[in-house]
């Protein structure tokens, strides 16, 4: 009997905003995976790193951060390889996941190369939109309002017909497309309606009105719009 | 020195997908609120009940389900007013939110009313979408994808135009909208990549292809509509 490939959700980086489930989990694997830009530490290690067991079996994927897609293909058809190997034997692979696996998340290069051939699991986990969302507390979405989730890295016209067609919005992966994206809101007239925030949830956050936001954002930052009065009341 | 209210994520309904958080909050929590169906069982207190401490004080919000918006204000109007007297005492309250509290959530409802007067704490929670994706086992957004969260009771061309304009779509609250929207994709030639979900993370937990979808649908069901052909390689 081959071993189950885990997914697991650890939230946007406060380890308190893993799940109990994610956390008995991970606690109990004896085989983990997770990413890492290549060369550097693994954030989604970092989060569950209390909980590891000693002694257990790490797989470490070494994400090279480049436009070329080729060596990052070359980087999961190597993990999926070790990560065959371990469920082959009949052990279970937990791999550890920031956010949710299936929202933006890396872990469907995996799930694709993978759930063809083992039982798969994906255990949902807390997303930095609804972290980012308590954190500047903006309701995100209330009774039929339309919330859009649109990456920074769109170009103008795409970016400003979304904006301009839902009640809120949520703008990921903001990082060096904080200048344009910025004058995109500026032009629908709704910059006094945007605020600004990185690395939700962790020491490290910080969070303001767009306008007021650096030049230069990290890949962790977010950028939400809501476009109602008071949509909630 | 008035308590802390803290508006607490509980997940999509399994007890396990709280985060360690939500649990050590409610676990110690001398006063809770909770909304509940006039008359009815209350789904956030059931997710949360093993955890509840005895003699913990219970508020628990009677919400009418009517059209007419004006009982469950009054509603929200009383809850607020059994809140302020336990803060203002100094003792905290939790609020006990089904999914996320701010992603269409009636937590919005208390912080609309207290915020202003109290502090407040948002603690981010699972959303139902994200654990339908990791139910149904599909990825519900990938790289530069657009994902957008539509309500049911939307009108057909609306609902038409924002479906067309995004590579993922979520659609809420389908309930005894289910026929109607259903034509509405089968109309945009989505109907093959559409799939439907009701109450995600129960027991009870139904899914399948969204034609083979039974005509009638519980308020807790969801259709995800997800495009790209192979979009996560």
């Amino acid at each position: 009997m081959s071993g189950t490939l885990y997914g697991i959700g650890l939230g946007p980086g406060d380890a308190e905003l893993m799940t109990l489930k994610a956390a008995r989990l991970i606690g109990s694997a004896r085989v983990v995976a997770y990413p890492a830009l290549a060369g550097g530490e693994s954030f989604a290690r970092s989060i569950a790193a209390e909980l590891l067991a000693d002694g257990v079996q790490e797989i470490r994927i070494d994400v090279p951060m480049v436009v070329d897609r080729a060596p990052a293909q070359a980087a999961y058809d190597k993990a999926a390889d070790e990560i065959s190997a371990a469920l082959e034997t009949g052990l279970d692979v937990v791999v550890l996941c920031e956010g949710d696996p299936f929202f933006y998340g890396s872990f469907m290069y995996l799930y694709a190369r993978l759930s063809g051939r083992f039982t798969v699991e994906v255990v949902p986990g807390v997303t930095s939109m609804t972290a980012s969302a308590a954190a500047l507390g903006l309701p995100l979405a209330a009774r039929n309002e339309v919330l859009s989730v649109i990456p920074g890295p769109l170009e103008d016209e795409a970016l400003k017909v979304l904006i301009a067609a839902a009640d809120s919005v949520v703008i990921m992966k903001v990082g060096r497309h904080l200048e344009r994206v910025r004058r995109a809101i500026e032009g629908l007239g709704l910059l006094d309606r945007a605020h600004y925030i990185e690395r939700a949830s962790l020491v490290q956050e910080r969070r303001m009105a767009l306008a007021e936001a650096p030049q230069k954002a990290p890949y962790f930052s977010m950028i939400l719009i809501t476009k109602g009065a008071d949509p909630w009341l």
